[in-house]
């Protein structure tokens, strides 16, 4: 049976989360400092990392939380919300503003599309979040627009195998029809293989190590150039 | 007495709100659009329009709602959550990215600055969002850092005068040492005047004309280099 559907993970599959928060985090305290936060940029990101730590990725409020933690002196004579705006501005404008998928992401969905293959997302995550993300890493064009599932929108999360079994049921594919892409051995290999889909171990950006529960991907990969070539050798695509 | 301090208004003085706003909506319509909407954009643009006349500006789903409105035929092919995606990530480009000030905004403020005097902002609105205005507008550097006046900070909202005594207060002036510039005759004039400070009526982007009861401002000026040189020849100012 020919494999018809290729889908992605987002999130340190098609770009390194952790380096751009990096990033974000180092762009946001320069901003700050920039702003008249009298305090060594170390220990402000220091800081910031501990903030991040301790509250949710998801809290709203991580930059307010920071002067408080900080009580810089800079707040007799500065206004704090400025402060604070020049670190949120600089965070998002890395986040969103210089977020772009790995340099061999959007060649590999191309190439996939151009030889009639499905391409698509199954992520875990916030709608507004991850939609944000496909927007902003440029993978609009170079997907199935209908090949898109979100978590939280459906109402199902990794690793339940039902949210790749749903995409499975929406595409009208069999399960050794499609083929799953993910860093997580848990969540990205173990539930498709349950269900009888090809799955894929991308490891360039992992934290994760496979575990002794975890199923045995069909292939392990460094990047999508090896990934491409298996392709077209191993499945006979013409990628 | 010599003039101490001119302090600011920000939305549709130092840049026209109603411009960016327009250019915001429009950007983001043709994003949804080139991201699969599948209706005329004039069409999209007039229904946001509505939806944006509906809800407040700090309601935070005004696209989920446009789409619900139109219906489109596009969302049995594309899942929405990428066209709201789209739409939100370029309104906030245009909102944010291309925020400016007028061309003439900078200027003024380096050479009040230049002069010895103190440069602010009195605002109405929500803290982060008028303090993300002043860091994307590019003031922070141009501005005495404590002299920023956000209502929503202060729980006191324009037109109580009481938010330009307390800017007073903080800043050590008396009220002819001060001049407040804006664009609205009722909110921007009539409450600095009743205090005995300066007031110039920005007309540029105003919105608003002086009705029978708004105190007549000391300056009304068409853009900041007729201020400027009202500041030199009538203030003495070396600006």
């Amino acid at each position: 049976m020919g494999l018809r559907a290729v889908l992605f993970d987002i999130d340190d599959t098609l770009f390194s989360t952790t380096q751009f928060a990096k990033a974000a985090r180092r762009n946001a305290v320069h901003a700050m400092v920039e702003t008249g936060l009298d305090l060594p940029e170390e220990v402000v990101l220091r800081e910031l990392e501990e903030v991040l730590a301790e509250f949710t990725s998801n809290y709203d409020h991580h930059f307010d939380q920071l002067l408080r933690r900080l009580r810089p002196k800079a707040l007799e004579s500065v206004n704090p919300a400025l402060i604070v705006a020049a670190g949120v501005a600089a965070y998002h404008d890395t986040k969103f503003r210089e977020l772009k998928p790995f340099d061999d992401v959007i060649p590999l969905l191309a190439a996939l599309r151009a030889a009639g293959v499905i391409t698509g997302i199954v992520t875990h995550g916030w709608t507004i979040k991850q939609a944000e993300k496909i927007v902003r890493l440029g993978l609009v064009p170079h997907l199935d627009k209908r090949a898109v599932f979100i978590s939280d929108q459906l109402g199902i999360s990794k690793p339940n195998p039902k949210i790749y079994a749903l995409a499975l049921r929406d595409l009208g594919l069999q399960p050794p029809e499609a083929m799953y892409v993910g860093d997580s051995p848990s969540h990205d290999v173990t539930p498709p293989k349950s269900l009888g889909m090809k799955a894929v171990w991308a490891r360039r950006a992992s934290r994760y190590a496979p575990t002794a529960g975890d199923a045995i991907p069909d292939l392990v990969v460094e990047d999508f150039v090896e990934l491409r070539s298996a392709l077209r050798t191993d499945y006979g695509l013409a990628v």
